[in-house]
């Protein structure tokens, strides 16, 4: 392969008149550059990630299991020296997995690995039993007339590619999110969708589907990769396919979750708060290694290696780990609306696994453009590129962002994560150490610019309350 | 790296006062180098292991769901145009899943992926609940105290690793076979195995264990890799582990299996009998696409290129697709039962998967070595090398071996084998198509050359019956 840079300019030679020259990349503060590098021999994540694993497992929002990863998470940051620890708590509807059972009972009887999704209807306790209409993708459910499903049961595949960036699971996730409403409202009795996933394992991937206030949820669950296709293969037999499901999930109400805060004070409490972090509950069929126990992690450590400097910060480091992120977002909305009102310089989030980061971006004011091309210089040993611009991601962040908050990103290679995501897998064997330093490595670099940048960043946001 | 052949040369023009020429290689029939490449091109093996894992799926030996594949393979083998097509049923005693959980109660709740050891007594209708002993390996295991674990639940973990030749199989996999029982001696009122495995998945390996006559077997099962690795990672934190376990598996009596037969018949009765095959039953979990339908799909596919050569071959080629092999090699032992005063040329099984051959291995009588060298030429372009002579591999042609018949065997890859072996995990999806055209090719170019052979090959065993 030849060199982007090379190829412009052996184009430019033969073209242009006079030799271009790039510009000279922004020197990298030695400081950081020694912080960035000494991160590359992080311990702290892979702790907090193999503790949180092991010593609480799966924490799904609004459960007994979440508050103890609270009360876990609060003594480990303390533990690492962290500042102002607390624990913020808000109450949100809960729902609970109950038995989950399926299977093919004609014309080839066999028995299926699935998985009810969020706020799935439960079926009756005998389960229902009828014929399956099959959905090659999202948009032939749609395609469907009106009441064509009554009585049925809806299958609905879907064409998930390995995408860097994720945007697959936004194209091809809403089989997941909408489908369920929509076979409902066809008439469906129940729906299955092929998992929202790029892996070939019996491990179907749970995550929150949505339907209309006041119309009763049915019965949704995901296959397995594996057991999608083969009730797609059992398809093309032309023969009528049965399918028994026994789903008993069910929604238990109003019940505590809460953020846990942790803080790296600055010198100067005007130049607003860098709010970095990840969510701390999981979906519940796994102790969420990757997601997003990675994610608390890496920010976290990142932080504690800027509080270890020996040298303030300019701007307060302050690191959320959100409650009830699967589940809708809970904790990111309860942390905007407790603290939208306090300046924040910037909002990242580390939310989409533990693999290498690749790019950054962010959405820096004008004024502090030269923070950007610093970060572009200090992240390019780590073998990271400079984004479109296209800052603030994180389902957390993203109510503090909207209040007009800058963004920066280290985007994560989705390449493999949706092999993992919600299923079964997330656990600590899919947690690369070596990956995870390149990350921690990455936070770091970046909040020790950010953090003690002399430009003045982020308007001051004081939204009317 | 240098080549073999070539340092052996160097090292001999240097020491030796000739140089010394390697042999030439036996000349390959240009019949069968055809036939062999246009296997390459197989679609039939693939096609078999399709429909018997979308169509028939699990086929758990002694079971409805085995009865039903010898329907399908019966009639599948028709199809294809085998000739003398039969069944031959016996019977067998039947052990069956039940329910399965298990969990850590303390000091760390988490819920753990497991699964039934074949023969695993069962736990009481509400299970047990006790603390667990921690043996890293089945060496550890054996070496506790008589009585030091009444009352309590063992854990053995192993250390598996991924080998070309599947030989850690033999070497860690007796914590599954005889654990069990070592445990229950012990006092043990039950035990957990980390899977025998290579894999990181949430998926637990089963397969059979076996009780001394008279005792009672204790519930057995097989945590994930990952479980395994979590309990090991819990006990280092030296707090008492408490497990709960729910496993209701039971024994159902004698029951009927049998072995499916066809043949492509040969010119010369009295040359003998070209036996191959593979199993036809699979573990309940999954539809046993690896194990074994890709060997009984690889040996028919090789078998029907000779069938539809124009040319009848010397040998009757026998396909044996055998029962209730995973449960205790019932199929194979009638089979020798029955058969075995027939006259047989060789016996060879394909029991190792679906990935690539690497080595062929024969024990041909000297007399036949000229068959061996013939094999060695042919079978070089597929990327096969000559094993060193210990052949008769394959629990279904044991018994038949055992009777002084002559073995060649195939070897495949068994570095990604122990993935997948006996876990949910074995579906199509872990076929690669254009391996197990490679195996076919192997296996038609050794059904040229053994079948049509000019050479006795294998003595004429007539055993006392």
């Amino acid at each position: 392969m030849i060199h982007r840079l090379t190829l412009a300019a052996l184009l430019l030679t033969s073209t242009a008149p006079a030799l271009a020259q790039p510009a000279a990349p922004a020197p990298v503060d030695p400081r950081v550059a020694t912080l960035r590098d000494a991160a590359l021999r992080d311990d702290v994540a892979y702790d907090i990630v193999e503790g949180m694993t092991t010593e609480v497992g799966q924490r799904l929002a609004g459960t007994e299991a979440e508050a103890r990863a609270r009360t876990w998470s609060a003594a480990k940051l303390k533990a690492l020296g962290f500042k102002n620890v607390r624990i913020e708590t808000y109450r949100m509807p809960v729902w609970v997995r109950g038995e989950e059972r399926g299977e093919i009972v004609a014309p080839f009887p066999q028995k299926l690995q699935l998985t009810a999704l969020g706020n799935s209807g439960a079926t009756p306790a005998a389960g229902i039993e009828a014929e399956v209409v099959v959905f090659p993708t999202y948009g032939d459910l749609v395609a469907a007339p009106a009441g064509s499903l009554a009585g049925k049961i809806a299958y609905v595949g879907n064409a998930m590619m390995k995408t860097q960036d994720g945007s697959s699971y936004g194209q091809e996730g809403i089989a997941r999110r909408a489908g369920p409403a929509v076979a409902a409202g066809k008439g469906a009795v129940a729906i299955v969708i092929r998992s929202i996933g790029t892996d070939t394992h019996r491990l179907p991937h749970t995550g929150s589907t949505n339907f209309p206030a006041g119309a009763a949820p049915i019965p949704a669950a995901a296959l397995s990769v594996p057991d999608g296709k083969l009730v797609e293969a059992m398809a093309t037999r032309g023969k009528p396919i049965r399918m028994k499901l026994l789903l008993t999930p069910r929604q238990v109400g109003e019940q505590e979750s809460g953020n846990v805060i942790a803080e790296v004070p600055g010198t100067d409490p005007d130049a607003g708060v860098v709010l970095i972090g990840g969510h701390l509950d999981s979906w519940d069929l796994a102790t969420g290694a990757i997601d997003d126990a990675s994610g608390v992690a890496i920010t976290a450590a990142a932080a504690k290696r800027i509080l270890d400097s020996g040298k303030r910060p300019r701007r307060t480091i302050r690191v959320v780990w959100f409650g009830a992120e699967e589940v809708g977002g809970f904790g990111g909305r309860d942390y905007a609306a407790r603290h939208g009102s306090e300046r924040h310089a910037i909002a990242a989030e580390s939310d989409f696994g533990a693999d290498r980061v690749w790019r950054f971006e962010t959405t820096l004011p004008d004024t502090a453009k030269a923070v950007s091309d610093r970060l572009a210089s200090a992240l390019a040993p780590l073998g990271i590129v400079r984004g479109a611009g296209n800052a603030g991601d994180g389902s957390d962040i993203a109510p503090t962002i909207a209040l007009g908050v800058a963004g920066v990103d280290l985007n994560q290679s989705g390449l493999d994560y949706f092999d993992t995501h919600h299923t079964p897998d997330d656990t600590l064997d899919r947690v690369d150490p070596e990956k995870l330093r390149q990350n921690v490595a990455a936070w770091t670099a970046m909040l020790a610019i950010v953090a003690d940048a002399p430009e003045e960043i982020g308007p001051v946001v004081r939204p009317a309350r």
